[in-house]
């Protein structure tokens, strides 16, 4: 090493690795779930409406249901009389049928009479002799009526494949009578961290001695974005037990090895990706989270991430999530949500390199303000903790100045 | 019913709303559980460092660990030389002490040696004679060092109570020695649906009866909003059949009851509330979601949401959320995400009521732009599946104008 400075191959910029890494990506298998179970997850197939919702014409107010004809040039002067033949609960099996001339008392939600086509507002009634009722002011057909269909259609495409099951979604698969669902199975995720140096949570550490962190922490990550993750354990930084660590690439959709990217002495994950199987590249031209690699060992994509804790979940957030996500069917775009925030100081970047900065945001009055996190490097976790979210300052620009309103992605699941 | 109208004896505004739920919320029980089982969760209790993130000074940088003093001066020109005396690995229990105009071979990670104070990275080195080095570049003391303690601090104060631990805390937690921490516990709610036209999602549907769904929305919404609901069924309108029923409602920290709320023939629950218990309010002046009850039985707070799915959704994010964060000791600040957005078209809105306008965001450029949905019936739960956000329309406003600057809340849990 003396004197001589060991560098990646070849830096790629993050565009060209996410190219190479999802034409990778397959989707993982399908699989039926009950409409209750469906809740957050992705569909693997469109689904259509099995059912009209309602199911029937009903009342959306309180009133009578009447011909429209018959209120037609009603007024407070001229009110125009029916006779009431009955009422409609919510729950009755209408039988009712109503003649011009006509009305049924009806609730809300209760199903419209056979030959009625409009419900006249309880206030824009008042009682006449008997059972009569006097209508003060018009309605057209259909007024007050909420039609069979009207939030869904029979037949009619609900949602297609790749939308991510919220809880009004839950409901709208119930009432079209989309009891199962097909969607992705949650990708299996096996996680590895390497590193002599490395103890299990818990462990009274020696000198030289360090908590291992990694495997906890994309635990979490994975499972916040849908996938199923198993931590692998500790490997030590030997090219022969790493080696066999990657022997069970296979029973996993994704493999994660963290450790052991650096330019230092201990680079081995890559050389061994690239032996036991195929290198694709190693090293993204981003700060932090670079020295990323990725290959193919017995058909399972690997990613080889750094061993800091924080660029390991940045390298994450860039490079991993968008891969879990495309296994799933959907998109980095139907998660991350970005805002516009007015930078509260400079910040400066090298051209070339894409730079993310983790920063804070606030609220004054009307606006979101910025202010990036001083410290960056990607050993201190807590600038991630203490981050609302990530400012990426593009390969081409050397940076912004204070003032400047910059997109924010928002950190929602690191 | 002919002729008259029943009203709703007093609408509040949801401010005043919320004041009078809250002032009846408690916090729910505290449990213990691992770092790893965090994820997600909302701390209990302040949570301090147990152990020094990086537990030990340790090299930044590949290159030479040094006594900055022995480079003072160092330059292309006039370098200065160094015996190297060793070199230390990551992992190393570093036994090893340099003195002056000593060096020792250090690795990214690796424990410095005691006497040394600093990191010459190794592109500012060459080969000297024999074991030796040239310094071409001076380093000052702390350079290219991580300390001890940089990251997190002993006894340094953590997180605060109320707390929701991200993946980058999981990693935090575990690396100072927090390895269980005190948690709220999930609130466990009981949702109940009421109305005799209600049948079970899959059941074959006889004409004036509708599939009850209500119980399944809410059953996912409380999941993403961190309680543990249990749906109990659908109840006949029957005011002793539900007034049984709210006899369950010790069992739980929050009672759900949707349906019969509205002006109808059959707003059974909030007189039942009244009767069984202490009803605190009945209706809110916002739409949808107005026709809330709330009040106390036994103990426990119990709403009585409307029936109609997106009014019931509606009702849970602006009433119902706000209580169920609250028992987890955290608030609505820390969950909701709002962006500016500018409408692409007018929304008129009724003083003296709140008017929640279910709204598509879309990117344009660097701006999002609010397309307000046409159709608002509280009926239309595909409305609610297609609003990206909520666009909330204070009550002494009468609305917006096309190209208004406005707030959207994000709907990320509905």
């Amino acid at each position: 090493m003396k004197g001589k400075k060991r560098e990646f191959s070849e830096y790629i910029r993050l565009a060209r690795a996410l190219e190479l890494i999802l034409s990778e990506i397959k989707l993982s298998s399908k699989e039926k779930v009950t409409f209750e179970e469906a809740n957050g997850r992705v569909l693997a197939e469109d689904v259509e409406a099995r059912a009209n919702v309602p199911p029937f014409d009903r009342a959306a107010m309180d009133g009578f249901a009447v011909q429209a004809e018959d209120t037609f040039g009603a007024g407070e002067s001229d009110p125009k009389e029916l006779e009431v033949v009955g009422s409609v609960e919510i729950g009755d099996s209408s039988e009712m049928r109503i003649e011009s001339g006509e009305a049924a008392e009806i609730s809300t939600g209760a199903p419209m009479p056979s030959n009625a086509d409009s419900v006249v507002k309880v206030e824009d009634t008042y009682s006449g002799e008997e059972s009569r009722i006097m209508v003060i002011s018009p309605v057209s057909p259909g007024k007050n009526v909420s039609s069979k269909g009207e939030d869904v259609k029979l037949g009619e495409k609900l949602f297609e494949a790749g939308h991510r099951v919220d809880p009004s979604d839950v409901g709208i698969l119930a009432s079209s009578q989309n009891l199962d669902v097909e969607i992705r199975r949650r990708p299996e995720v096996g996680i590895l961290a390497t590193g002599s140096e490395l103890r299990k949570p818990g462990t009274e550490l020696e000198p030289g001695e360090i908590t291992e962190i990694n495997t906890y922490t994309l635990d979490s990550a994975i499972r916040n974005s849908g996938g199923s993750p198993e931590r692998l354990g500790i490997v030590p930084d030997d090219a022969d037990r790493i080696e066999e660590a990657l022997g069970l690439s296979s029973k996993y959709d994704l493999l994660l090895v963290t450790g052991g990217t650096s330019v230092g002495k201990k680079d081995i994950i890559p050389d061994v990706i690239a032996e036991r199987g195929n290198l694709i590249f190693h090293g993204i031209a981003m700060r932090p989270g670079g020295p990323v690699g990725f290959g193919m060992v017995d058909g399972t994509p690997v990613f080889s991430l750094p061993g800091f804790p924080a660029a390991t979940l940045i390298a994450f957030e860039m490079a991993v999530k968008p891969a879990l996500l495309e296994m799933q069917g959907t998109s980095l775009e139907s998660y991350h949500l970005e805002v516009r925030a007015e930078l509260d100081r400079k910040i400066n970047s090298n051209l070339g390199r894409l730079d993310i900065i983790r920063t804070k945001l606030s609220r004054e009055d009307e606006r979101y303000v910025a202010e990036p996190i001083r410290l960056t490097g990607s050993s201190i976790l807590t600038t991630i903790s203490r981050a609302d979210g990530l400012i990426v300052v593009p390969e081409n620009k050397e940076g912004f100045k204070r003032g400047d309103e910059v997109p924010v992605k928002i950190l929602e699941g690191l």
